[in-house]
């Protein structure tokens, strides 16, 4: 029985799930993991998936996907381009789009087992595949580890974990340290006084408020933080109102914040709170903002010597000039609870999905317009291939590098 | 058979429908009229109701209430209390309630005619009741004036309206000339570029966009307008994102405009226009704002000979000092455009719901922490009485100063 | 002897004074006080002049003049253009120019001396010429009770003032009750924390705080005032910093606010107050604002009995339709201290000196381009006659009506 | 003939000057050039003074020292502070202070070339001595290469400069590549209308324009630079206005902006640009805004080899340790250009004039509120020793590793 990966891709594109909604997806891992007659449990963390090759003795290495999508409106115009709806957890239907890649990390993964499971008399040691809902939420690893993952699997001795994005196809990107940014998602309530469009005066407008709260929130950044440091203060959705001629009694927003480490955590969201409760005051607000953390990320730290030794043995697998150092990456991840909780070093890699001057010569031919977009845009379409072919070798290569190498 | 008026504002009051959607508030209203003995028509411009008392020879008085209701979320702790939902045009789930008083008008309105019909012995000529939908779109009359109401109904020779407010009970306020301002209803979309929230410079935000137009078009009215003129910029809603992590490529703006004249509303107009399209310049932006005209309505402009006489009659009717001079309102209505479009004048007056004693001494036991809601407030609450009395009073006796009177 | 006023006025238009330094204004009315032989005091109120024309029995009338120019550098491009400088309080050397008109205030009171002094036979009672210092700063009339000069000359029965504007000339402009706004002056030192420009996260940077303080006061108008009140609020200087590289730490605002009343003034001043000290919280400024009152004028309220008497008078001497009702004035003045002082009418009226015809054809013709400039403007330049010659006959008819004729 | 230094450097210090103007400076190091009888020349860029050492054969060796200091208001408490005035470029009386320690430069050149004269029979090579006037300006070894000074001296085979920081006394900092920030200075002058200030409608109201791109010019760096880079946009003066109650024409801004490297700088002045113009627009301005580059300063970028030659003499002559990475900072300078137009090497390093225990210990006790000051502001005031000694030391082991060393 042979695994049709490029199907499975497809498939999982067309049915993206939001956050802790996995089902569909947690059934076509759990059917392929079947096929390929790997041991596995359903409903680790909610609508997690987690899976085990044991092999003998040897060191025990997790590789980990995330299987979650994102309430954007597809508009890659790929023929599987998703058409997807869900409710989210306001309640709201909304679109839903693959639109940070987590369909192809599980795609690769099951590729990977496949095989891993193919070549056991190769290598031995114990292979625990984690396919991690909720990614997006920054909640899915944890709500893995309040389930009991670390102790009702082989404990890691290592984990490894992968991300495509917009790189070359062909090219790996990772370093030592810091390779993602801490991360907090803050929602704020604005309060203040509804009343008839007609007659501010005898409200406190929360629109307004709002407004100049997002004004301010961009000096954290400009001038209260070192240029030379990374941090970003995004707000991510702004809320309030119902009607042009009601002014509403209050506003939310919600802000994604970045920092390279938990010192500087601190220092911006004091920096926030106080801009968030001063505007509050300036616009005669009676009673303070609300304000609720709704995820906390830790920074993405690759262990030195981990990703050394997987660096080489890429090099030495795809070829020198594989493996390029991309900087720090802003973006946040919460792989790490795995291997923070465990002890054991992380080493999580990013990979290329596009071709550049294909993608040059389309733009040039007016076939396409805009720019190589981004994770999390509407835009956003790896290539099928090689990406999908690249993403399990990648993860065969790494496994092989921690598990110990079959006697010959 | 009488109406039971203050079960049946109870029932509208617990009852509340959103504009074009006041599907039971007419089958009330028509129950009502079937009670009375009055011929009417269903589905006037979609949900509308007109019904006519021919009662001789004489002029023709139009009496006209409005029906629908807001989405607010009642929070007044009445017994009847609205806990109504409602879809609004933009397909969401909301709450809504009678936060501006149409149950109040509608209720009037019926007992008005109960007392018309009681007494046509006293009086000749026709009474023609309007039932409009969507005041609150600035959209019902034009829709029963395109369904054929000046046509299908007697034509009037004036026009009479009236509309609850938190004056004290037993007042009256009306004036001459503009009595409430013209009024645009506008949706602004602003088109920026959405992508991760941890990459803002691959993106265009459409959020600081939105933050920042919202804080320049305040200077429209602090430093454009003549400080002597009346003119009010709201906001009344703006929405953008689904996620504090993704930065969204559009935010949407609601805007509700005030000008006591069409001069005023053309320069207002021309200012907000420039503003919105220059902050999408600021930002950036690769394709320029949409600017979408909802709704127009023109100035409430009372005729002078009418009001006299009307002021008048109130006077007599209630008691000198009844009458005041309320101030342009800068509110706005449609009703206008049934006077506007027969060529007939228009009196449109303001009716008081409110114990200012009772009230202020409620907040001074602590029983009441705000003060006097407004009209589109969650804490709107008229007086069921003496309001109500007064409401289906102020209608006969303008009513009857309209009608001739019957010869002895 | 007779004055050539016009001579007059162009020498005092040559010859601005700042406020309180108006020395040689003073000199120049001295002169032709002495020239007209009329008693009279230089030095009231630092730089201010007082005189007397004693007639027999009847009632006191004060004529008021003020007499100090701006800090405007003048762009009329008149032959008797000002090129004239000066050191303001800050003892920084600006441009001066007469741009509000005082010299003609001044030249068109002596010409009325002239006049009362020509025609003593046909009037009884007395006169006395206020030429006050310092009406830009609201410092001027209060400097001049001060120094004693409602004991020192005969106390007044009514006070008479008037103003030039950019009215038509031949139109006098003059209302009942508020005539002219209240108004303060405050300056606004927001404290930062100076260093160098490229490292502002080690600052508290009070430009951008100043920025945000400039941006949220116009909220105050835009929506915490009905729109139907008159407000004003204008922050006419910002100064802060010397150098672009370093990043100053302090910065300064002057205010101007208006309002119809007592009432609105205390509302307006707590919202600005609040508004400027909560975004210094926003800055995480360590030390609260400095705000300091510089002047507080009162409304400017015309009595209503003397302006109807005064209207009378004026459109039997120039013609019905002379007189129109120019609305309330967002201006303010401090000619009503003398008044409130001795417990007597005011009226103040404004007089017209442009010839808006000619106006027009000139902009047609491209030799202007501007609109008609108002009072402050660099361009404001009333034409010289029949400016002047109307502004003479406008104080005679106004004496002459409050004091008492001659028995023929 | 020994130089007393201490002395040299209070002098200096209560004598500031600024850029262009140091001519009281360029005394004292004449005369102090003159008792160590060195050959120079004054006047070498209009203020500047250049001296040379000719020692034999060998390398030419530059080291260059600023000589201007700053319009702040000493605040320092020592007994040595400043209480010097100036006149800036605008022609306004401003006070003056050595906030960026160019006086700790001279004094440290001046002891060091007294080292080397000294100490001749030990190296042979040349030694130009460059006392550069107007670095805050960024412009004066632009001015010094105009008037030839690579011609007329020696031309170099290496450029060598210092700065004193905060760092602690006894640290080096220097840094491989880009040292320093490139940074353009920018003027922008609003241009809006003038009016009255009670009538903002007659008006462009450039204070508002003026804080409305404040804070736009926020989002350049909050949103439109990647988080990793670095980018500072500072705005370090603005100036508009003479009067709480006129309205004035125009609002002056200064700029200062930092960037890594020359596409960092074109991109970032053009976001800079397009913001300035769009919220001139959005003012309704009649006319767009001035924008003028009043300097422009390139990255300063250290030689790899020679900064590690230069890293290793530091290393053996004080100590392993001594010498760390500072980091990029944000900060620019003029330096480069020497360098840059002969096409030779530059080191330029920081180096430590603060004890942060004795500082920590008084703030502690406090006698000191603020943490410890950096450069440009007003309390900036490092130990004049060993922070005096260092800075010659410094110098005498730079240049000597870059000569050669004499036969023994």
């Amino acid at each position: 029985m042979t695994l049709d990966l490029e199907a499975l891709y497809i498939d999982l594109h067309r049915h993206p799930e939001l956050s802790f909604q996995e089902t569909r997806t947690a059934g076509v891992i759990a059917h392929s993991l079947t096929d390929l007659g790997i041991e596995f449990e359903e409903g680790v963390g909610k609508t997690g998936v987690a899976a085990v090759i044991r092999n003998g003795e040897g060191p025990v290495v997790w590789l980990r996907a995330d299987m979650d999508a994102l309430p954007v409106p597809e508009q890659t115009g790929l023929d599987y381009a998703s058409t997807a709806r869900g409710t989210d957890p306001a309640g709201t239907d909304v679109p839903v789009m693959h639109a940070c890649g987590h369909d192809m990390h599980v795609s690769s993964l099951l590729g990977a087992l496949e095989r891993l499971v193919a070549t056991k008399s190769e290598w031995s040691g114990t292979v625990v595949a984690v396919f991690q809902p909720a990614e997006e939420y920054g909640a899915g690893s944890q709500a893995m580890i309040a389930d009991g993952v670390l102790d009702r699997f082989p404990r890691p001795d290592i984990v490894l974990g992968q991300h495509v994005t917009p790189l070359p196809a062909g090219t790996i990107g990772v370093r030592s340290g810091t390779q993602m940014a801490a991360s907090d998602g803050l929602t704020v309530t604005l309060l203040g006084r509804g009343g008839h469009g007609s007659r501010p005066q005898a409200t406190i407008d929360p629109i307004v408020m709002a407004a100049a709260t997002v004004m301010r929130l961009q000096t954290v950044v400009s001038r209260e933080v070192d240029p030379r440091d990374v941090a970003v203060v995004t707000v991510g959705s702004i809320h309030a109102g119902l009607k042009n001629n009601i002014i509403p009694a209050e506003a939310k927003l919600e802000l994604s914040l970045r920092y390279p480490d938990d010192e500087a955590r601190a220092r911006v969201l004091e920096k926030v709170e106080r801009i968030v409760r001063a505007e509050a005051l300036a616009s005669g607000a009676e009673e303070p903002p609300v304000i609720v953390t709704d995820h906390s990320l830790p920074p993405t730290i690759n262990d030195v010597d981990a990703t050394a030794r997987l660096t080489a043995a890429f090099d030495r697998a795809f070829g020198a000039g594989t493996v390029i150092d991309p900087g720090m990456f802003t973006g946040s991840e919460d792989v790490s609870w795995f291997a923070r909780e465990a002890g054991v070093p992380l080493v999580f890699w990013f990979w290329g999905g596009v071709d550049p001057a294909a993608f040059a010569a389309a733009k040039a031919a007016g076939t396409v317009e805009r720019d190589i977009p981004t994770n999390h845009s509407p835009f956003f379409a790896p290539l099928l291939q090689p990406t999908l072919a690249n993403g399990v070798e990648n993860l065969v290569v790494a496994a092989r590098e921690f598990l110990t190498d079959a006697p010959a």
